[in-house]
Order: structure tokens, then C-alpha cells, then sequence
């Protein structure tokens, strides 16, 4: 869905006034539906800070916003970008992404950082470091959500990206740092999955988290300029060969390497160029729309054992239990599975 | 635990006459736990079945077993070895097996297929593939457990370690084939993973799913022999290259690439020195140990969850309406998270 920006100066001014009204009150579920099918980013991030809230009638207000933007949703392309501390991901979506908006498309940035509670938002909290993209009209940026679970944070940014997209963001990317469970997790709600890296004396796949090269569509060399121009050429020979030994992926698509430098601008177009050929020839085999089914399922199947669990664990004679049995387990005087079994004994007792 | 093995006439006389009677008849939970401290093939091999049958009252048999057993076990070395049909995994494991019992070794082979239901029994089934091991009074060989579900398989392979190990065998050989899930179940349940691999053009990668290079502690190329030493050779410098790129395990052990025939019995002891040196390593920083208690801990949870979803699934409520609301989740037209909660509601409605 493309929806067409009106830039005179009237709608200007109508949209300031817009804005406001949705910051000062508590706006209505139509009100809030209806500004984001319109693109208005202010109803925007409002309906998304109701994702974001723990409070119950916020939770369903969200809901109903959720359902009602679900037909407008699933246009956009979603990549993931990925990549451990130091990479330069934010420089790299602040170039990649005002290349994108200089394109005519409307982006939106999402993040994903279960430990962000923790760091208070390592990533994308500190709008700062992305000052062009920050005041770009056609950028939409959002830090990733706070929570204690990956489960909770995944979803509502999962739930931003059908909001982001009923509003007409034509892609979304969404970050997460490459050091934990989260980039599995943000590998299965996107379509395109990119893995930054740097070159550099042997430290080039340093805390990088097993199995994510594996999950990589296109693995980017960042900073490649100046005195690391060199090394990052000997890097993409190397993950070349090394990604080489991999079996192709299940759509048959065989991952890339390109190199760039996010602060010089160079190597940009070429990534989103690659990124183009891959939808394209998704699209054509319709393994894109088929991931995206699969994907759907996957979050079905994801939030059910989910929701499963957390009935289990917060059960009062479960917590009452646990802590023993699995001290018997872990030092072998117990099976785990009769100790499964006794346990779900207890679950089921009413 | 080491069982010194009687090998004089009557000793032979007495246990051939015991493992008649075992066969005979239905013989008590405690002749069948003594049998098996005995390390008496025939009261293992009745365990065993009774461990994969499906009848209430064998499972109690079974469980009741387990827990005798469990103090006697723990002592063996665990390995579990993969590779895609064709790469001679029963080959190796007869040539590696019989080196073994050649050391004074006690050595039972185990396997994971949850496909044997359909295939009949592909992997282990044919035991005629190891005529040698197959006559051999100190291993013991047992195919993989029918099942439909990859759970079910898994935990009557792991059970069958506890009562392997207490019936004194040293090492414990799981075999599983390359190309579904169930690596990730056998890699979860032993001390060390090998994975098999052929040289050749091109096509040594193919039909391995992703992800288990990275999961293997030993890479090991088969069929280094005759034509095919030039490019086993070859291989082996490739996959110690592309092996350089990854971060080390948490262990700290850095994945060797070794190459064998397993028909000319050429590099097989080379393998099994690695494999020792590992064990020694881990044992002495602790980590070997660290990772069983991990995994009882991965097996009690992993269980837990297996009964909670089968609870889930088999509800009649569930099973009326689950398909129906999977298809308007992966048609786009409710949220997975919706959909997920709806379906919570109608499992806890008594």
C-alpha cells in the first residue's frame, strides 16, 4: 500500500494539529484505526505504545486495532538486520535507510532487544546516532520494546510490523544485535535477513552467536574504507568460500557477500539491489509468500506453547516443586521424564 | 563401570541358560534390574522392550527399572554420529565399534530415525550391514525404537543409555541420520557428535540440513581411499578452513577435521584419540560433567513441554476448532497472537 504524502502547506499544518490532538487525549480505537490507514504517524506510535502496555484495556484496545489493520497489512518487504556491537548498525540504517527514503519509499525501524531492559535500549534508543534518518517524513523510527521475556518483546514488535505496514511503510527493517536468542526470532518474522560484519585481524566472527551465518541471506562487510579496504576484500573471499560449503537454502536462494562503507555511502545500493533480486525471484517461485505463511503458523504454533508454559510455570504447586525435582534431575538420581511426569501429575490437579 | 567379563565354559553354560529363561518367559522387574547390573544381554534386550512399548503396565515396569538403574549409570562416553544416507555410517560404526571392543571396550549402538516407522527400520535395522560387530560378545546392538512422534523416539533411545550404561557398557554409540530434526535430540543426549561426510564434486554438503556442521565436535571424511584420497584430502583442508571461521564452542573446543576408510579400517584410531583427548580435557575442566547436568536439565523442560502440547493437542476442543483458525492465521486474516489466546480460552473452559 502506498499511500501518497500531501506536502502543502495546509495538510502540514492540519497534520501538526493532528498530532497533537492524539498526544494530549486518550484518542478512540476508530480514531487511532483510521489515522494509521491514513499514515499518520502520530496515531502511529500511540497505537503502538498500546502494544507496548502492560494495562488490560490497553492490551484489547490493541487487539481490536491489531485485527482491523491486519487487511491492510503484508505489503511491505521486512528485512532483518543483524550484527554484534560495534558492527555500526546504526550507521548502517541510517545510510541504508535515507537511501531507501531518497528511493520514494516510506521506511519504518523496529527493534528487537530483550536486554534492552537491562541496558535501558542499547539499540535504537539512542535516536541520536541516526540524526538524518531521525527528521526523514518518510522514517519512521522506533526503539525495541522493554520486557523481561523474549516471547513478549518479539510480539509486539512482531504486532508493530502489521501496524507499520497497515500505515504504508514500505519496508521495515527490523534490528537486533547478534549476540543471543533474539535473532532466530527475528529471523522468522522477516523476509530477508542480513548479517553485518567487520573484517579485521581474526576477530571478524568474534561473539557472533553459532548458526546465525547460517540464517544470513546476505552477509555485509561494513566499514570497508580506508585502511580497512583491503581487509574487507580478504573477507568477503573468505565467507564466500566458507558460505560456499553450505547447502543452499530450502527457496534455493545461495547467500551473498558485499562489503561497504555505511559512512562513505558506498556499497548501499548494491545490498538493496541484491535485496530486489530476491523478493523478485521469491515472489516469481512463490516461496515468498509461502515463508510468510509458514511464518504465520510458526507464531500460531510459537504463542500457544508460549501461553502453555506460562500457565505450567506460574502454577502454585508447580513453583512449589520445581526447584527440588530439577536438583534431582540435574544430579541423575531422577529421570527427567518421570520427573516430567510426576510434575505434570500435579499440573493437573485441581 | 567395568564388568569383568567370566569367560570360562561354565559361566558361558549358566548365562546362555539365563538368557533362555529371560526369553521365555515374563521375568520379574527386580530379575530384570539384577540381570542388567549382571550386564546380561537378554535382561537388557527385555528391558529394552518394555521401555518401547506402548501397554501401561510395561511403562510402569519400565520407569521402575530406570530408577534402579539410574546410580548405576553416567559412566560411559556418549557419541552420538550422523551423516547422510550413503556416507557408510554402518560401515564406520562397525569398524570404529570393533576397534573398540578390540581395547577392552564394552560398546552398545544405539539409534535415533524417527522415520523407521515408514522405512522400516533404515538405520540399525539390517544388522547383517554389521556381521562383524553383530558376533561381538562385548557390543550390543539395537535398532532405533518405532515411533510417530520425534519425542517419543528420543526419549526411548535416552532411556535406553541409562540401562546401556548400567548394564556396563563403556561407550555408547547413537546413530542418526543427517537430514531431520532429530540431530539436535541426539546431540542433546551425548558427550561428543561426529558427523560423517564424503569428499567428492561438489555434492559433499548436499542433503545436510544447516546447522548441524556447527554442532559437530569431530568432522570426519569417509572413504578416504583408493580414487577418492585426493580429494578426501582436499575436503579435509576445506572444511578445516571454513570450520576457522567459526567462534570456538563454549567449551572451548575447536571442531578437528579427520579423514578414515572405514573399509580399510585406515584412520580409525586416530578418531578415537580425539575423541579421548576431548573427554580428558572436559572432564578436567569440569565441563564435561557440566554439559550431562545441562541436559538432564534441557530433558526434564524439554519433556515437560512435550506433555504440555500433547495435553494441548489432544483436547477435543482444541482439535475442533485448531484447523480452522490455522488457516485464517496463515491466510493473514487473524493475528497468530489472537488466534493463540482464543484458543487458550476454549482448553481451560471445563
Amino acid at each position: 500500500m502506498n499511500i501518497k504524502l500531501n506536502t502543502d502547506e495546509h495538510f502540514k499544518k492540519s497534520n501538526i494539529s493532528k498530532i497533537k490532538s492524539f498526544r494530549k487525549r486518550n484518542p478512540s480505537t476508530s480514531a487511532l484505526i483510521s489515522g494509521i490507514a491514513d499514515g499518520d504517524i502520530a496515531a502511529l506510535s500511540r497505537a503502538i505504545t498500546l502494544i507496548e502496555s502492560s494495562n488490560e484495556n490497553h492490551r484489547s484496545q490493541a487487539q481490536e486495532i491489531i485485527d482491523h489493520c491486519l487487511p491492510l497489512s503484508g505489503q511491505s518487504v521486512r528485512i532483518g538486520i543483524t550484527g554484534v556491537p560495534g558492527v555500526g548498525k546504526s550507521t548502517f540504517i541510517e545510510a541504508f535507510g535515507s537511501t531507501l527514503t531518497k528511493l520514494g519509499k516510506k521506511v519504518a525501524v523496529l527493534a528487537i532487544d530483550p536486554t534492552s531492559t537491562i541496558s535501558k535500549g542499547s539499540i535504537l534508543g539512542d535516536k541520536t546516532r541516526m540524526q538524518e534518518l531521525v527528521r526523514d517524513p518518510n522514517a519512521f523510527i522506533r526503539p525495541s520494546p522493554a520486557g523481561s521475556s523474549l516471547g513478549g518483546v518479539t510480539r509486539k514488535t512482531r504486532e508493530s510490523i502489521v501496524l507499520c505496514e497497515a500505515a504504508g511503510y514500505d519496508i521495515i527493517l527490523v534490528e537486533t544485535v547478534g549476540v543471543g536468542q533474539s535473532e532466530t526470532a527475528v529471523h522468522g518474522m522477516v523476509d530477508f535477513f542480513l548479517l553485518l560484519k567487520l573484517a579485521g585481524a581474526g576477530d571478524e566472527l568474534q561473539g557472533i552467536k553459532r548458526g546465525i551465518m547460517e540464517m544470513a541471506d546476505l552477509i555485509v562487510i561494513n566499514k570497508a574504507d580506508g585502511e580497512n579496504l583491503k581487509q574487507a576484500k580478504q573477507a568477503k573471499v573468505e565467507f564466500s568460500r566458507a558460505l560456499h560449503l553450505y547447502p543452499p537454502k530450502k527457496n534455493g536462494w545461495i547467500t551473498k557477500v558485499l562489503s561497504c562503507s555505511a559512512t562513505e555511502h558506498t556499497g548501499i545500493s548494491e545490498i538493496w539491489e541484491q535485496i530486489k533480486i530476491y523478493v523478485a525471484d521469491n515472489k516469481r517461485k512463490g516461496t515468498f509468500q509461502e515463508n510468510r505463511k509458514e511464518q504465520n503458523k510458526y507464531w500460531l504454533l510459537q504463542t500457544i506453547d508460549d501461553l502453555l508454559k506460562q500457565e505450567f510455570y506460574q502454577d502454585k504447586k508447580i513453583r512449589a516443586h520445581l526447584e527440588d525435582m530439577t536438583q534431582e534431575v540435574v544430579q541423575g538420581k531422577l529421570s527427567p521424564f518421570a520427573a516430567a511426569e510426576r510434575l505434570m501429575v500435579l499440573f493437573k490437579e485441581k
